[in-house]
């Protein structure tokens, strides 16, 4: 299996560096091979080549069976114009791989749950998982320009039925494997894209006999999500309104720290990266929380290898070491043991070799 | 002054009533003349007329100073083709007026808080204000169709240089009553229209030095509204990222059934109406909660005729019936008195007479 490392910017690399320890402790005990290929993306990319996604990271990425990504993104490069900027590099890799489909699973963690925003009795046993259409929708129709005479702009939400057909297979067999209840979230009363995203997931009903599904409007699910998050399995969704809807998700359950996520196509293979961002206040500093990162390589190894026992003993040593009161600055554990990157990494290996 | 009155669907006529009654009460006390003129739209108007937007109705408003509105939708309606939604009267009605500044004040009231998906120390002392541009955007660019074949679709998120400038000012303007913080919301990441928003909030900036100004990602903005409400004062933004923060926002503070929303031109003239649906499982009943409707009234006793006094009489009534403990079945107040529509509007006009 060939796998590519992008660190990225910011805290990108330290987390990368301690997801590649698990993979070695995962690949040793259980004898895989796995091989890597390390590449510039993002800010550090236009530092070196003067682009945030050079045509040897694509080619990289195009042979490798999984991605493995930090973070992209510092205030270094804020002021870029907009071909020079690190999340241009993120969006291009996600586009030219065709990685349409956004996985982002949201649990909470019984350890961190007191930290969430909401009450408990309302966030407690939420268990969801959204996902986002990634490749279409308003983030890359055409047109997307300004006026030559500055004075209009225009950005296209667009789609062919087969960008919706697959998405929402997708969303109806992640279902399949969960709770089996499937919310399709769109904006029907408004926009005629939602309509026929509506129309397909009403078509695609009959393939999966086993989901229930519901339909909600992207202002009721935004509503939804914060006074009754245990109510959602499965959101599948447009592409902006799955970035808003995700992250809004996010904060839920009080572990931001803690989220991974996948894009993928259907030949399986994706790129794995942390919800959080690349953190540039704490980069370098060896505090930064591997945790999201290791769990996305979790992912990796579920969805791209099939690797299903590899991937949930990851998991459950990640759940271990927090179990055990191990935490990093960002997350709040009640009496537990404030450690940095390197002995986090450490915890979570003794659960896995 | 003349004031159209659309009551609508569901409990559209109920709390309609209600506001009419506090207005009269108004009228009365401070020797006002307000003319009245009721016109249907929305499912009432599919039915008696063929259309969720006669032309009498349109008409009509067009010649009023104000513009009160119950609320529109219901199950009835909800298989009709789009064109015959009852949302379509007021997508309509809203557009053809060009009433591009949608103003949603979300407050805590201290005896709601209780109800509140949020922790107390999250959202206490929350106080914003939603400014959403409501004629433009992803909402009425054009193309907005399907394919001849429907195998592909396309909406269009449109601004003119000029659409954007007015809401600016108007939220700097708002600021500037408030506490003079503006968080202008985008994704200029990804969306061309975005940097041309986000260029014209910066040169706006000049024009109103006592406000602070402030750039946020809708996705960021989606999380922050959750983890630190209070951070905000007032929030601007494109009106598809509009509806869905400001139903987001709406239940924060655990007073959905309270809160009111003004829709605006420049030159006062206005639409109101409660941010709450058409309660169609309620209607008829005589226990709708016609507060929002009411605080509705006085938004547009303040913004479109200029009666300051006469507005926070009627709002400092509706926190004094909440504080006397009276309530209507949508909310829940400790200790306190069960009502139904009509009691609780005598207890507001007692306090407004
Ligand atoms: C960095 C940005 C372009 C990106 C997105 O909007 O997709 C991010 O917010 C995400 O959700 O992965
Ligand atoms: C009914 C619907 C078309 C409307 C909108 O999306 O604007 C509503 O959600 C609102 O926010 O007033």
């Amino acid at each position: 299996k060939q796998i590519v490392l992008l660190p990225g910017d910011g805290i990108g690399s330290e987390v990368i560096q301690s997801a590649k320890q698990v993979l070695d402790a995962i690949t040793e005990r259980f004898n895989h091979t796995f091989t890597y290929h390390t590449h510039d993306i993002g800010g550090v990319a236009i530092d070196q080549h003067g682009t945030p996604l050079p045509q040897d990271t694509v080619r990289a990425c195009e042979q490798a069976d999984a991605v493995l990504l930090g973070a992209v993104g510092g205030p270094k490069w804020d002021q870029n114009p907009s071909h020079l900027r690190p999340e241009k590099g993120l969006l291009g890799i996600r586009k030219s791989l065709g990685l349409f489909a956004n996985l982002r699973p949201i649990k909470g963690f019984p350890q961190l749950l007191h930290s969430s925003p909401l009450k408990h009795e309302v966030v407690d046993g939420s268990d969801l998982l959204i996902v986002r259409e990634l490749t279409g929708g308003l983030y890359f129709g055409k047109p997307s320009e300004r006026s030559h005479d500055g004075n209009s702009v225009v950005d296209t939400l667009a789609y062919e039925r087969s960008e919706i057909e697959r998405i929402v297979d997708n969303a109806f067999k992640s279902a399949q494997l969960r709770r089996k209840h499937l919310t399709s979230v769109d904006k029907a009363n408004v926009l005629e894209s939602s309509k026929l995203w509506r129309e397909v997931v009403e078509e695609k009903k009959a393939d999966y006999p086993d989901v229930t599904v519901e339909h909600q409007l992207v202002d009721a699910a935004a509503m939804k999500l914060i006074t009754a998050p245990t109510d959602f399995d499965v959101i599948v969704t447009e592409n902006m309104f799955g970035d808003i809807l995700s992250d809004e998700a996010s904060v839920l359950t009080g572990s931001l720290g803690m989220l991974p996520s996948a894009s993928l196509r259907d030949d399986g293979v994706g790129l794995y990266e942390p919800v959080h961002g690349s953190a540039p206040d704490i980069a370098g500093k060896g505090v930064a929380n591997p945790l999201a990162m290791i769990l996305s390589t979790a992912m990796m190894l579920r969805h791209s290898f099939h690797l299903e026992k590899e991937a949930n003993i990851v998991e459950e040593a990640v759940q271990q070491v927090l179990q055990d009161g191990y935490h990093t600055g960002d997350l709040d554990v009640k009496n537990g043991q404030l450690v940095g990157t390197k002995e986090m990494t450490r915890r979570v290996l003794e659960h896995v070799t």
